[in-house]
């Protein structure tokens, strides 16, 4: 059984000029922090660098040492501008290689399509020491070295290395998590909040606020590993806002 | 006139456990990067980081030093889990003061809506010195101090933030783009890219493949500060494309 007072975290990198230029709008940070739940795993911090090696050096650097897992997306396709697999060899000070099995499977995705060209060589360059991580999308695979996984930046193939990799990190609990919501303005309850938080060891309560057809209302998440502790912090959250006269919707508004 | 050779820069840091904890998908890297460029400042760098105070302190203390301006969104509600503002208060060590012109906005904006509560009063808390940023869309404005701006979580709040901000803060030539895109895989075309960029001073190439009905393609975004050097690099890549077989799309696919 998972050691309940352990508590795993994980770190990403999400690398590249075209979230930072605003052209991109990610959606791996949302992705990959709601797998790394289901894992028992906590994402507990990330870092958008751009396209340039030291930048990226150093967050490797800094994060693989202070948490258990790094996941980097972005940066390994065959283009000029992907120099993941470089900057992440540079920062372990060891050297990049062809690795024969990514090659292997590049060349039979490549078979029918033109042919394993030096550019798309360039897809089965790994830091040297490191395993692969099956892509079913599409050819080129992703990357474990360690406790870093170096993963592609397009969302769904990063979702496809994911899968592949479901179960296999060791966590701990699952963070668990209810949502309840009400017609109120957050201001009005934030001292409710605050207590009835404090009332329940291990729970954390977010407050989320919205505008919506002119009126106020706020999501409430609670989160613990425990699901007794989930359901009483729930339980009273929802009884003290429904003393207080706003109606709880269960699931969130 | 703006500097040409004098880059501007700015860091962001998106606090906040939901955008961690993949409940809610972040919106305000994009929207501040896009903002950013027109202002002609260079989004550098972004870190997600916990409603944990440690975390925001060491996050603040790295990005000001090193950048012309550090912008964060999130936790400057009136609940709990809001702490940012005295976050950023440890950080520069100085006291979290009462703004007597947040209190008139606050107080003007609650009058109608059951007064001001103490939990509401948190929202004119400032890290002493500080200067707000009008907030056109609910009560509690944004926050200035030096080169730090305090920005709400809720993208359409920031949105009229920074459009309150705009043209007030001192930058160089605004990065201009273009896109073009064609059906390519860009494994095919990763020399001529680079190349391309290589011949064109002062341009950068970005290539951002996609799969879409089953074929794949690519879209290309060349960036620039200079608009002449933008064309000519734009015209060449179109060019050679062409000449290599791929019909281009200007403003992309």
């Amino acid at each position: 059984m998972a050691d309940p007072t352990r508590i795993w975290t994980a770190a990403l990198i999400v690398i590249g000029d075209e979230i930072l230029s605003g052209r991109t709008q990610d959606k791996n940070i949302a992705q990959i922090a709601s797998w790394l739940n289901v894992q028992g795993i906590r994402l507990r911090e990330v870092r958008v660098v751009p396209d340039v090696a030291d930048a990226i050096v150093e967050a490797v650097n800094a994060l693989r040492a202070r948490n258990d897992y790094l996941f980097t997306t972005g940066g390994i396709g065959p283009t000029h501008d992907d120099i993941t697999v470089d900057s992440i060899a540079q920062a372990l000070d060891v050297d990049v290689v062809v690795h024969p099995q990514a090659r292997a499977v590049l060349d039979a995705y490549y078979e029918t399509r033109g042919g394993l060209t030096e550019a798309r060589l360039r897809m089965a360059r790994v830091p040297q020491g490191a395993n692969l991580i099956e892509n079913r999308m599409s050819g080129a695979p992703g990357i474990r070295l360690g406790n870093i996984f170096i993963m592609a930046g397009v969302p769904h193939i990063t979702a496809g290395m994911l899968e592949s990799l479901t179960g296999t990190l060791e966590g701990g609990l699952p963070l668990l998590s209810r949502t309840i919501g009400c017609w109120v303005a957050e201001s009005e309850i934030a001292d409710l909040l605050g207590r009835t938080e404090k009332a329940h060891d291990g729970c954390q309560i977010g407050s989320y606020p919205f505008f919506r057809d002119g009126r106020t209302g706020a999501n409430f998440v609670i989160r613990s590993t425990d699901p007794a502790a989930l359901d009483a912090c729930t339980g009273d959250l929802t009884r003290a806002l429904e003393e207080g006269g706003w109606p709880v919707t269960d699931g969130g508004i």
